[in-house]
């Protein structure tokens, strides 16, 4: 269950509106890796978790600040839209920073949301539950996580870099703040179950029952080898079972595949003595085009 | 540019005809953490790569080889469709075990493909683009990179449960050691990147001006304090820059949000003089219902 | 900012495990009227919210109970996976019973989120943004969210038929009179905001530029009349501005369209001078097919 | 069946060619309010209907107008971009009239549709079936149709304050007056099944089995009490059943819930003894990162 | 402008219910080649349409009847849900035909539209307004349609082996027919265009400004060479200017490609320089995991 | 199983950057005709292939060629982001050259790929697998395909139009010859199916079951009869069966649909009696609003 404090967990108060930059910051409301993104995510693990207490309790303790987050950007984008013009074309034509404002503007936010914040991208694509992922195992989920975390910081410095509003850039600087440290949190996490489970997901398959010949060799699809000097070909593999091998020239190993025809029923491509015969019983000037 | 190959990578050949397991299957075909996504995504990563050459090699090369998986896998559903029946519900009344195979099949692997596999998930839900990232960023992408191959493994190993089929685990295998691999792979170019530019994303984003004080705070939003004993909340942080510090009790630090109301032309909500006013003069009984 | 408390709002306790309800009850999770749809509506409704501070506090209220009742479902979804079997096709033709249930279970549930509750609706289609609304104009705001209500309710009493475990029926008779309640209050807060400001959305837009022969007719666009016999056709309207007038047979009162051919640059149908021309000249056997 | 006739309900003839408007106003063709969401809720309402005859011609009535409806605004938009523009960005930038059309400009209208209307909202996010219900009760699906005439009126006012151009604004006044006529006509077909049926939806699950001690309660989810002052915290509530209760400090009334771990074969995360003899047996320094 | 006649343009009678076929028959209703699809692309096509008025008509025609299959089909849906059991799993165990029924039944039919039929195919996957295209070039459009009506008379055929009903079987024949109507339809009306303006679509583009060297080569992208020996690789083109080339080992024509490392505000991967100097001041023994 | 090359089919250089026109070259490679589209279609086309080997080698070969063509036109995009400006809406308005290109960029090419392409389209919405079809029937799919090269070539060629840089031009001319090609060959591989089968899809349903007196009549479902001078409506039909019918005023042949009350347990619109029953026992003044 929650509970709702009014006061935001940090101060979202532009200096000025700025419709156009409004539509800029939907990318980490609603975006892929938006806060939404990492709202939900972090819910649905925290309610899925059949781990010990104190993996729950911290994923929902997270999944909670987020909610907070996407409060602070909703209530940022609000007011960066206050006093967006409602003008026409003509009126514009006289007027460039009118249209400066207008082309870059999102018309749904004036149309749609009555200049509120919407539950969407910089490109108005709206949110969408495939973004989520809660696999129970949290090894694999808490990957998950850190990636979402480093996404999420790229993407609120590269939109810090595209304002010089200081009350925007101070709400900014806090949400990469709290990335910092929610990169280091999924890290660490990460950590202590490596530590005690190994560092393959999932690590409870018995590997002798993968095809172990291929298991630490990297394959190079192509003609130049450059791929050959990096980590990834040399030394020991990171999970200490193994040391890298480099296949030049990896050949295929399967069949040449040749399905069969499928059932009259399903009405597929007709076999070809059907299609010859057909066609010989109907070669009069009408038949074809 | 590329070229086609007509040996399959690794073999697809199925002992039986299976089509409620050709439905499963879709979903390391189409699903979110399907072959298709990391054949994208790595394709993209590799096109917009703007690192040195051993990086765009190394991911393309791994991009070439998901095409193959791709193939394997559709290869193998199409065969799995093989004789799938096409009968009608009260012939299935007589038929449990007709009926079986026809309540659990795919509707569409017949009607719209007839018998082949289709670019979608387990549940038919299409392929998107929006699972895919390339972000320019290689540290970020390589934490999504690890992520895919985390959850596909995971799945992968999870349909490996759901059948005894002898060809179809064969093939499972494959991708099951392949996955091993890239899990090391992307561990591998990740712990090379983080040894020259640093732990958290992006790392060329001056830490001056981040909110410095929470920045490797956890913060506990719930009534209990289980929280506090992981990791993330005790001990030097990941970065190797401050000690986790764990906040049991965080206080909100912004503003209580307050609009101001809409421009006219907005027609949003009138502002309550005016809907008191309007309501004062309206107030004949034919007004209102 | 919010607090997250441990314990649910309500208990969601089933009596036993039951993977196919598990995929029905996902409706009013991540369905179009589910419980994340309200929760995200009243979120984006309230932070948006320009008007008095009693409105915003309301609907953030609710919206914040909302989050716990997804909170309740979810819970209730991953007990009610408990135990899912995971079998191959041959041991299922040998046991109904556990075909029963792997035919009618969402393979997502068991290969993408290892038992837990997922983000979507009842056939797998992912929760999108574009199920909610927040316009800026709560009346119009507040018959969005009646009329989630109302469909919200409809659909948990439906998914009550469908079960007789009482531990389910317990929690489904909760999400029910809290239904009851949420439809009563947002019938409350419209009978409000109809008294004082109309009953027409919205009512700040003066009647006078509207087309007003036309605001009060019920045309007849078919060929019989039963339709004239409705509330809809017959006395003062609900507005209380005028009478409903009957229009048994409308007529066009519009141009018959007539588009300019496009520009050359944009490469449509070439008009049809130059196709005969271009046709005249091109009647050597060669040409066509 | 349907027949057409050439003329269009009402007149859809531009002053003026306005590519940038013409994006806008795909809003109110292929939005989630759009005309082609009333289009195709009220024929699949009419189709659907199984009450008596005069609700079903009723609503296919206003589902054949608003196939007009969207026939005039795919008119309109066609007209609209009449002679746009397909200029280079270094003739751009000599001329800043064309810059402003061309900027503001949905691309596909050129480059996918040749000039033509899309089915697309004015972000071009298309049109999505999961816009509209049909859910086999009237009352909640009038319900549905009154929310989306009051947002569909109030987008096209909007709209209505963009444009100076008088044709459009002369077709505007006309959808305007028709939203009117359509909100009061589902306001009296509500007014009507309300007085027979009572206001709750669904009227037929019967109140003893809902958790009635909350089925009036409004519960305060946050630190003030703002909410308490409106007639849905006060008073007889809407359906005549009972008084408005506010419940200042509502309560957890469930459990604090605790799943059990999944079974071995789903692979999620390992039980923490499994876990801690498995890191303890790999203590060397091979084995991680 | 349209008027609705209340009688289908064809009977829709089942013989008796069956929601398991009703699930399956979707496909046609709200698939990707589905009714709705013809009929809101003819819709498009022909108010769209900028060529001379009996292409026009003609479009609007089939558009027209078009909207009354989606009305045939979708009364067929609803009849042939009548009376779709509500039971629970348990019930279920004891009466082996309820379930069959209950497992292969599309879980919304009965949730969220109350035993209608909805605008979704045969999966739950809802209509998308990107299965349609007008173009505003004929040539290209009719042939998108000719795809469209084939891929459907696909469909209806498959669908009609997969029953015995004879009223289903009936309607089915019935649009299986119109389908052969409309694919002569569609193939009269494009060899009529490529009569007059030549078969390559547009014809209005100098084909001086293509690469010409590569306009009639067919580039052998595999190591076998099966694909020489058809008709698409020998003897005269089909738009009658050339003669097919077969290219057995296509080179590559193009450039190496190496980007450019994107400016500093973007924060992509930091160049090497800069990271290597960074790695080397940082060998403390804290900075990295 | 594939092989990468690393150098590309053609030239993809453009002369200057132009972050604008990147966004609309989008359209070809994520967008529903774009390159990503043909790539997946022919691939599963290819694999699913269960016809002759000449024809999953030819479908092979060109879907191997249409991941080259992605490859180039993503490599392009890169190149024209280069330089993409990142300034706040204050710098813009002392400098329009830079507000011209901001406002038409699509923001996610900075913000989410770090200025490279997406598998996105040119308003940004993603690529999906609902844009391909593998139908397991030839005849149909190659009509697919030869509407897809006729939607993309028309596309390609809007392209060329709205640019004057003589490297994306030449790029282009490239594509568009391919596409000429492309054209040429599935018109060829249709005209060989079509002698030998005939030309309506499915060939293999006997003509015998379908409603014959339909199969060959235009019926007019409007006011006037332009529809009646084209090809469709007189002379042979193009299957060469019969001859084209015209059906001035066509009627209906089918049954008023009236549908049953549903069950009790669905909770639909309660039946007449039940709700005059309730109406009469609840007229108190309490009761109702």
């Amino acid at each position: 269950m929650f509970y709702h404090i009014k006061e935001l967990q940090y101060d979202a108060k532009p200096s000025q509106p700025d419709p156009v930059y409004a539509k800029k910051l939907q990318e980490i409301l609603g975006g892929q890796y938006g806060e939404m993104s990492v709202m939900m995510q972090y819910l649905f693990q925290g309610w899925n978790c059949r781990a010990e207490g104190k993996y729950r309790d911290m994923i929902l303790d997270i999944a909670t600040e987020e909610i907070a987050h996407v409060e602070m950007i909703a209530t940022m984008i609000a007011q960066l839209l206050d006093g967006a013009p409602a003008h026409d074309q003509e009126q514009v034509a006289k007027d460039p920073a009118v249209e400066a404002v207008l082309g870059g503007m999102n018309p749904q936010h004036a149309i749609v949301n009555g200049l509120g914040a919407q539950p969407n991208d910089s490109v108005g694509y709206p949110w969408t539950a495939r973004y989520t992922i809660a696999s129970g195992n949290l090894l694999a989920d808490f990957r998950a996580n850190l990636n979402a975390e480093s996404q999420g910081r790229l993407q609120v410095v590269r939109l810090y870099e595209m304002t010089t509003d200081p009350g925007v850039r101070d709400m900014l600087s806090f949400l990469i703040a709290r990335d910092t440290m929610h990169q280091n949190q999924w890290m660490a996490a990460i950590e202590e179950l490596e530590q005690s489970q190994g560092s393959v997901v999932p690590s409870t398959f018995n590997q002798e029952y993968e095809k172990q010949e291929v298991s630490y060799a990297f394959m190079n699809y192509s003609e130049g080898e450059e791929s050959s000097t990096g980590r990834w070909a040399n030394g020991p593999t990171l999970d200490g079972q193994a040391n890298f091998e480099y296949i030049q020239h990896p050949k295929a190993m399967g069949q040449k595949p040749k399905l069969q025809p499928g059932p009259t029923y399903i009405h597929g491509t007709p076999p070809l003595e059907m299609r010859i015969q057909r066609g010989a019983g109907k070669m009069d000037p009408n038949n074809q085009q």
